[in-house]
């Protein structure tokens, strides 16, 4: 119960909102950075348009890298879970053709999210998923889920908690292994967690959900604290919260992996990750991405004659 | 119990640590807003020499001054509580001959922070507070409490939860309303301040303590909603997070007032205060200050379509 799991979005998620373009090369170095800080689980890759996401531009040569080397045995990469997102069929295909055997989905708890950000509607883009899962469960590969925007969009206002729990018991048996929930925009308070996320453990069980929090408006650490206190155990995160916000553009987007980890040590939680090695991390990758970023423990640095954790 | 309150401390503890010295005139404007936007404690002086604390020159002018308007009736700082620091018993005499009725003092956790900070032991602080104690009853003044490094220092190390609790016991039997307890560096996680301040309730009551809380690494609000499960209802916070850390140049320092009232606004407390004022407040001091702030909600701004609370 005091081991939790980071699943590392910064290379996907993050750097997909960041204004530089960085190279496969620069961003497999960024992987094996990550990995050797003792992450487990990375989103390094997305199989999506390079002309609608150029940031994520020679997925399929970084993933083949990557893979490459996590194989050798030889890299950091060795013991680590490396993922792509595959946004639908064609996705799928380029995965299998990569070697990729871990992807993710990604689904929207908001119609006009939906509409607006894969131009279908919920009930639509089931209808892909279900055609990616199949392609998927031929080639014997572990399929994620994401469901965004379960706590509030900035198009429809408030989302129905009613329709987070059916969607994600619908990702769930279509047969994903575990969901994602998203606060996308950050909105989400400590008492609106605890009441999703226990009508969520009451559908799908603890064990089949992640909590993936954006730090927008600084609720992100207080809201992993009451996921914990439900018996969540696997959180989302970018390292130095990489990516900011494109729906506000001075704010702050994913939670920040150095935050995240520093909270978890001190409350005694096991993550099998090096804090201080994420430091150095945030400082080689604010060069490249060109703009300090917002992490908290990244700028304050680890406290001085305190015990840090592991 | 759905009640909380709110102790600004921007003007003070926040100022106190920019490097821009703002006249009298613009922190009694800066306190007029704080007013006009429903906060009703404000701290606002420190009657400290201004050769170690340039920032809190003319604190006797500015409080002559907010006391007066706050007589007359036709400001919005007719309701509110005006407080200031008073580090000695010279301090405390300049607040009573400034007619401020509302004082603090400052004590320390760690013998080591301060033997640096006031230059002597903590036994000697207690010492000149029972004597600033027999000032302030005289004079009828109310008197809060400040203990700071309650959960680590940057010169000591761990602080021991024993010698906390017996502080705060030492301050009550002096007399003061209420003890702030302070992460001065900003290093509490969740859960040591569920340890901590259960100890402090056990001694004290919940009534008599507030926590003040440092962003420096992220976790203010996730300690917030900590100290909440436990029933405490009274906060400090900065305007915008004014303040910075002084052990971290590049860090965060007082979690930021607007962060604090979104987070308690959405989880149904109520605080009397109008979030988007405190907006507007954060781009006015921002140009006084002459640098961007690390409130998250300051940047990110209200969310689009969702309640806001009150």
């Amino acid at each position: 119960m005091s081991k939790v799991t980071i699943v590392e979005v910064g290379a996907r998620d993050g750097l997909q909102n960041e204004k530089v373009l960085l190279s496969p090369e620069i961003r497999l170095e960024f992987a094996e950075k990550l990995a050797g800080a003792g992450i487990r689980k990375i989103e390094l890759g997305a199989f999506v348009s390079p002309q609608w996401v150029p940031q994520m531009r020679g997925s399929t040569e970084l993933m083949k890298m990557a893979l490459a080397r996590k194989t050798s045995g030889k890299s950091s990469l060795k013991d680590s879970e490396l993922s792509a997102l595959v946004p639908n069929l064609r996705g799928m295909q380029d995965a299998i053709d990569a070697g990729v055997k871990d992807v993710a989905i990604f689904a929207s708890a908001s119609e006009a999210f939906a509409k607006k950000n894969i131009n279908c509607s919920i009930e639509e883009s089931f209808g892909r998923f279900a055609k990616v899962m199949e392609l998927a469960k031929s080639n014997g590969s572990r399929v994620r889920g994401y469901l965004s925007m379960c706590f509030g969009c900035p198009f429809e206002g408030e989302v129905p908690e009613g329709r987070v729990v059916r969607l994600v018991k619908r990702l769930r048996d279509l047969g994903v292994y575990e969901v994602s929930i998203g606060d996308t925009i950050g909105v989400a308070n400590p008492m609106q967690v605890h009441r999703l996320v226990s009508k969520l453990i009451d559908a799908v069980g603890e064990d089949f959900l992640a909590m993936h929090f954006h730090d927008t408006r600084g609720t992100a650490l207080a809201n992993i604290h009451s996921s914990l206190q439900l018996g969540i155990r696997v959180f989302d995160s970018s390292l130095g919260g990489l990516g900011g916000c494109p729906y506000a553009p001075a704010a702050t987007g994913n939670v920040a992996t150095e935050d995240v980890v520093y909270m978890l040590h001190g409350m005694g939680y096991k993550t099998g990750i090096d804090l201080a090695q994420l430091i150095a991390i945030n400082q080689w990758i604010t060069e490249k991405v060109q703009h300090e970023l917002p992490s908290r423990v990244g700028r304050a640095g680890l406290p001085k004659l305190l015990p840090i954790g592991t």
